[in-house]
């Protein structure tokens, strides 16, 4: 199949960079004497998954209980549920659990840790736990000096219903680095946070087996990960125009792209029409281009994936992307009505999250396949 | 059902808003002796559509062809494709027109003509076009003075494979209008853009029978729709916090919600978490609240649906929101972990894209039924 058999809108995925990127997280990962657990809330996909971590290797992430629910029936076994849990939604993880999962949960405040431990017991199970740490003061988390980590590590060891596993953290502070010196720190203050909790719940004589930290920048730029035993990370199988931005990535590193079809041309205001919007690229603001312009997405060759100088995707509409050619030297001969695009998209996660499945393709823009996703909640 | 016995975070749909909303548009359209052509696209449900105008009662607008397939199905059989047309989607659309569904779709250039009629040609069908229409400088369309109206209007009248049916435009600027007056202001010239090139289309002796604009604040603040055919609005059927902020609506009249669980209690931050993130409320970042701060959602109670008083969803994450407590009366005590909230999204078409289906509630905040989307494209 070609790309021009495709309905545009469409969810492209490079399989041969997407595979280069893999390999290059888990070189750098194995050559920390780490182990990887790949967050797939970026692919949400067993078909990608497969290809960072075969079935029953070794842990995954999600962040929904849909994700848990999907990998599972893919045969991962150990599954870190990385979002603060909550009494309401353990009686859906529970039959996880019944069904052979080990399903590890994280929380940061007593009153988590209280309402985990009642409902273990009123479900007749115990959960494992990690206590989540605050390394960069931008979502979750305890600072690994604050009082309540230990009184909430004393907890969960000692309730019924709970088992105390350890710390995670992630640094999502990692996203406003400025420069790589920046991401090195950023990666430091990570495994610093992470590895002062770990060793005051050692030094208490409680279990913390795992310490687990991650975000792809900092996974990427970490230049020890001495006291960390797991890296969580996803966006770096597809990498996108952030990580681009933040110096994480080169443009040809980006896997995944929207195929989106040309048009109109509005010849008052010089500007393509493209029929990806708001829904088909997401509305995430993402990173200033380097002319400092706020953008949805930057068009390249739909076959070759090389960036098209200044095509930027300047605003969008729910299923309108308007594209300035200002300040560029393209005019709208070279974008015919009815020609096609790939937009490399600001953020991954989010966009990709609109559809169902990802087309994938080889190095001549041949569809050689479709892979599933597992959406929503 | 109850709130609580849904999984969060969810979509809610207040049924008796949503059919308040609905009459006032009607009435506001039917008093200016015009008539509504519903713009599916926020809703994209069969169900909701039915309150709209029932199957058969009248036209329909769409922005996906996957849309006007839905809706087809669902027994709507006049469908105008709201979205530049272009030759590769006209094979798709034949399907829909030889099951008996009469579709019209949109250009704005010449070369989009030549295309659409050639390809009608090989199809062996015609088909129905209108002219987009530039009211507002702010995405597609002609203005009406430009010259190339009337060549596109001789062209589509007297090409094989086309009729020209008339004008449409859509006055998207109305969503950065500041008050009532200039949102009356911006209402009038989408009227004047529009019938000013009806009439020069007319006045050459050709057909215009669709006079067609609208968009949910002008249609609301229109004080005539003389020379106006029909008017398109979608959003006027839940409305959202952009359509509050522009004095459009009021809170209580805001019909779609996202339920949400409190997750954690970030004491160092002084922030409310909770699992509506980037994916369940979209990136979308809507207008500043009242204190000039970018935000994403208002919460408010889950049962009365009463806005809570400064509880702005001030960043998000993909799966977590983040509530600044700074700035407000309210302490961690009052929105206890696990407790539930309803956040009022920014922008209600790309907050329910994200879901499957609507949990339609009734004043008591039981749920009465859950009505199914159409996403995707």
């Amino acid at each position: 199949m070609q790309l021009t058999d495709l309905n545009t809108p469409a969810l492209l995925l490079d399989q041969k960079r997407m595979q280069q990127n893999i390999a290059q997280m888990s070189e750098k990962i194995s050559g920390l004497s780490c182990k990887l657990r790949p967050h797939l809330k970026t692919c949400k996909s067993a078909a990608v998954a497969r290809h960072i971590q075969k079935p029953g290797t070794g842990g995954v992430t999600v962040s929904t209980l849909q994700e848990a629910e999907y990998f599972a029936e893919a045969g991962y076994t150990d599954i870190l549920y990385a979002v603060s849990m909550v009494p309401q939604k353990l009686g859906r993880a529970k039959l996880l659990q019944d069904a052979g999962i080990r399903l590890t949960f994280i929380l940061d405040t007593m009153a988590a840790a209280v309402l985990m431990s009642t409902k273990a017991e009123e479900l007749g199970t115990v959960f494992p736990c990690l206590i989540e740490i605050d390394s960069d003061g931008k979502r979750a988390g305890l600072k690994p000096e604050d009082s309540l980590l230990m009184d909430i590590a004393h907890f969960l060891k000692s309730a019924p219903g709970t088992t105390l596993e350890g710390v995670m953290t992630h640094a999502g502070g990692s996203y406003y680095c400025q420069g790589k010196a920046e991401l090195k720190v950023m990666a430091e203050q990570e495994r610093s946070a992470i590895t002062t909790a770990a060793q005051k719940i050692k030094a208490a004589g409680l279990p913390c087996p795992v310490v687990s930290l991650g975000s792809t920048p900092t996974a990427l730029f970490a230049e020890t990960l001495e006291g960390v035993t797991e890296v969580r990370a996803g966006v770096f199988v597809f990498h996108d125009l952030v990580m681009q931005a933040l110096g994480v990535c080169d443009f040809n590193d980006i896997a995944l792209s929207v195929l989106t079809t040309v048009i109109s041309h509005n010849a008052s205001e010089n500007r393509l029409l493209i029929d990806a919007g708001s829904l088909a690229l997401s509305s995430d603001p993402g990173k200033e281009n380097p002319a400092g312009q706020k953008h949805f997405g930057l068009a390249c060759d739909p076959v070759t994936c090389e960036p098209i100088e200044g095509l930027w995707v300047t605003s969008t509409n729910q299923e309108h992307g308007l594209i300035s050619l200002d300040q560029t030297s393209w005019s709208f001969e070279d974008f015919p009505i009815g020609s096609l695009l790939r937009i490399f998209p600001n953020h991954a996660c989010m966009t990709a999250a609109a559809y169902s499945e990802y087309q994938v393709t080889n190095d001549s823009a041949q569809i050689t396949d479709q892979w599933g996703r597992c959406n929503r909640w």
